[in-house]
């Protein structure tokens, strides 16, 4: 008979399982073999002075865990096994060979685009794109979260709607009504935040070879959604009034794009807001060739100066936007509110694709959000972002007229929202790292106008974002950057090249 | 000149807006129509007796608005504008013929699935398979939140990174190694939920044409997961010990499959537990074929009998298990916390496609459920799940024992989590929807096996979950059930079929 486990009859833990931890040792320290037949419960049983049922109980486990083999009728023996291992002793698998060929290529796009130095403490981060932490209403939140937590604790914490949360659903298509966005509440979305939008519209439309109309410069994340998808960019130029729509027109004339993907008011990155009768004809080209348009509305609320055209999902009789919304740049980026507002049939496949890939909405987030929305916090927030940005944004404009005048750079003025879109048409794309390194040097943080391209841009271009940085910092900061573009430019350019000449809508009041 | 809005000097509106809302509504009424010459702002101020610039910013505000058409040097002009409309009037895109066919293939099929009548007030549920709300502890959770909001709150509530928030990453691989799987924080990757995991991985391998190796039955929603991303299934049955492995190593002799799909613990539908001997060699027949395995751990922490083996990523020497965890099985499903754990050339892939499709994680969840971990909360409430389950499970057992026995049943033994599955070897698939409603008279809910299969079974089946029935509703609801399929089965049932031949595993104390 092979050596047996003993057994410790005054310790706490069970027989059985003293039974298996000691034959565990056994096999371990190479005691019991691989291939050595233990002997029949009954014999095991009365050799130990144990109840059989111990001895039953305790092969069972060690059956489970893999020590022992046992075939019905048969001895059971012992089995040397595979042990758990403390690190990947190596990789097998060429993970780039394996990927599906859209990851892979937006994968790698994405690992070749500049990594700017991200803005560190004493920094001036005109690179950041986001809801201010700075002005983020916590306590408000806090009582929110409480609250729901207090009223609904159980039902909040569970598996929710697909849809999101409905009570939230309800708010958010009240507030689009106030941005002329008529829509009833299952016509609405919610998701992990815009880019989980996006990524579902995108989605939902990307039949195989298929192109994708996009502006240019453009939200950098659409570009590898882009690529993930397979779809062909059409990079339609920004003009100072928004996409150039004749180039659009020329474009649908000869293309069947599966959608047409727009950010009409603040774009980002130019903070471009288009006009009234841009976005009707836009509206009416899509219309006509039947292409969805996916509206980007980020910075809807965001129109702090009250000049505001309607978003396109406002006119969109025929049903053919799909709108996205967002509050991360407004309030609370962390419990990722995103939506899409879109045509009842559209949303019902979005439904199916959302529970498909995420199964259930963060019932938690969406809750306490709604909560918020609701305890009149979120109106005097946005009052309060409002007032800061309308500053920002007048102060930036200023210290641009006064630092940058002069330089050959070309900036937009945009009527509300975070981001400046500077560009220098005198100068290569190509020295676009040289000028992230001279910004650096002077401890300033922007976003380089690469990122916004889907092919390298010939001129050199960057953006400016007013989301983090402070008030008082903006004049400082500008002057740095002014002195960045100065040494770029080399001193002639002080003198040598065109003063600004800005990408501003025409003058109304001529 | 055309007629002007009149003005109101006693109004605490400003002068420029009642121009702006006054001009809006005559064109509105068609007083002023399109086309119409406005006067230049300087006659226009003088008429009124207005500052000049108070016209202007009128004019800028309407041509903004779209209500103005203007070009420099030239007269503004009226224009009538597209309004807001308030309801879609006509949608005029064929969704489905825009779709992705991989879209539109799940969609469909999903569309074509049974939809058994959900569990309702008086119902007993067999159906639902998530964490017991009855046994959430929302204090732990309130106090979580508290905690983390108010040491926190702004972090928290800003974008966090996308691999998910640090600590959590750390503390979910310190926990994974008591189930013997060593990973780093770098190799952890957080979700939303499970379901998002599987997707980001199916995601990242989802070749074009490519096959996905899945067990059969399998989880439900893996199918439509294979149809969006267009992969043959290839469904290998379950045996009473798990995937047929001499079918799998025919199947990978002739097919390289883009990846394999396993739950070996407690698999759903099944509830069958595979040995530690199955899963060697499952692991060397993948390891052997360079065949990326996708491990779904989801009811990992469920093991309430205590024989437990450990998963195949505690064994995977060479990097192809990518492992899927989640806590929405135990707690918070509502949270939304799931993960990946992989190689690390694998995480740094799936991270960046987390990032072009959903940017960050929600912080604020990461946050809480972190602190809910550590604060020794979540140890206390697995031991309450898992002595609930322990006496669930054996209820269950013993009922089914009691009135199912003589009724041509086949059911599994689990040793943990929270299904079994329920097959009728002599009862065609084709009678499932008799047997949904003979459930559904009895007022018992369940899932009927066709949601599992990628082709409809030729074999009655059903899949039965004790995570929502209480204790003492076992019985009745076991009772109810056999009812029901004696009525099925016809009354010559009970003596002319099979008594129960269950899917056990050989008993090793033979």
């Amino acid at each position: 008979m092979p050596r047996l486990p003993s057994l410790d009859r005054r310790s706490r833990s069970p027989l059985w399982k003293q039974l298996v931890d000691g034959t565990v040792r056994l096999v371990e320290k190479g005691v019991l073999v691989h291939g050595e037949r233990l002997p029949p419960t009954r014999i095991f049983a009365a050799e130990l002075g144990v109840n059989r049922s111990t001895v039953c109980r305790a092969y069972e486990e060690l059956w489970a865990l893999g020590y022992l083999e046992s075939r019905p009728g048969s001895y059971s023996t012992v089995r040397g096994r595979a042990r758990a291992i403390t690190a990947t002793l190596n990789g097998v698998i060429d993970w780039d060979r394996r990927m599906a060929p859209g990851a892979l290529a937006a994968f790698r796009a994405d690992a070749a685009l500049p990594r700017p130095a991200a803005a560190e403490p004493g920094w001036i981060d005109f690179a950041t794109l986001s809801a201010d932490p700075g002005l983020c209403p916590v306590e408000g939140l806090r009582h929110a979260v409480r609250r729901v937590l207090l009223d609904h604790g159980r039902a909040i914490l569970d598996y929710g709607d697909v849809a999101g949360f409905g009570p939230l659903r309800e708010t958010l298509a009240r507030r689009m009504a106030a941005h002329g966005i008529t829509v009833s509440t299952d016509e609405v979305l919610l998701t992990h935040g815009a880019q989980h939008a996006l990524d579902l519209a995108v989605r939902l439309l990307a039949q195989p070879g298929a192109s994708i109309v996009v502006e240019s410069p453009t939200y950098g994340l659409v570009l590898p959604l882009q690529r993930l998808h397979g779809l062909r960019p059409i990079a339609i130029p920004m003009r100072a009034d928004g996409m150039d729509l004749d180039a659009l027109e020329a474009c649908l004339a000869r293309e069947r794009p599966a959608l047409l993907y727009t950010v009409p008011t603040f774009q980002n990155p130019t903070g471009i807001t288009t006009t009234q009768i841009h976005r009707e004809r836009l509206l009416t080209l899509c219309e006509n060739r039947r292409v969805p348009i996916l509206e980007d509305g980020f910075e809807e609320e965001m129109k702090y100066f009250g000049r505001s055209p309607l978003p396109l999902k406002s006119m969109d009789r025929n049903g053919i936007v799909i709108y996205v919304g967002t509050l991360s740049k407004v309030v609370f980026p962390g419990l990722r509110v995103g939506w899409i507002a879109a045509e009842r049939e559209c949303v019902r496949r979005l439904l199916a694709l959302n529970r498909f890939t995420s199964l259930s909405g963060n019932v938690l987030s969406h809750a306490a959000v709604n909560e918020f929305l609701h305890g009149g916090h979120y109106d005097a927030h946005v009052r309060r972002v409002h007032a800061t940005f309308r500053r920002r944004m007048t102060v930036m404009q200023q210290s641009l007229e006064k630092h940058a005048t002069g330089l050959g750079l070309e900036w937009t003025t945009p009527n509300g929202g975070c981001t400046l879109w500077v560009r220098m048409p005198q100068v290569s794309g190509a020295k676009e790292q040289r000028l992230l390194d001279l910004a650096a040097a002077e401890r300033v943080a922007i976003t380089p106008g690469s990122l916004f391209f889907a092919d390298p841009p010939e001129q050199l271009s960057f953006r400016l974002s007013i989301s983090r940085v402070k008030t008082h910092e903006i004049e400082a900061g500008t002057r740095a950057l002014a002195r960045a573009v100065g040494r770029l430019a080399g001193r002639g350019a002080r003198t040598g090249l065109n003063s600004r000449r800005s990408l501003e809508r025409p003058n109304p009041s001529a």
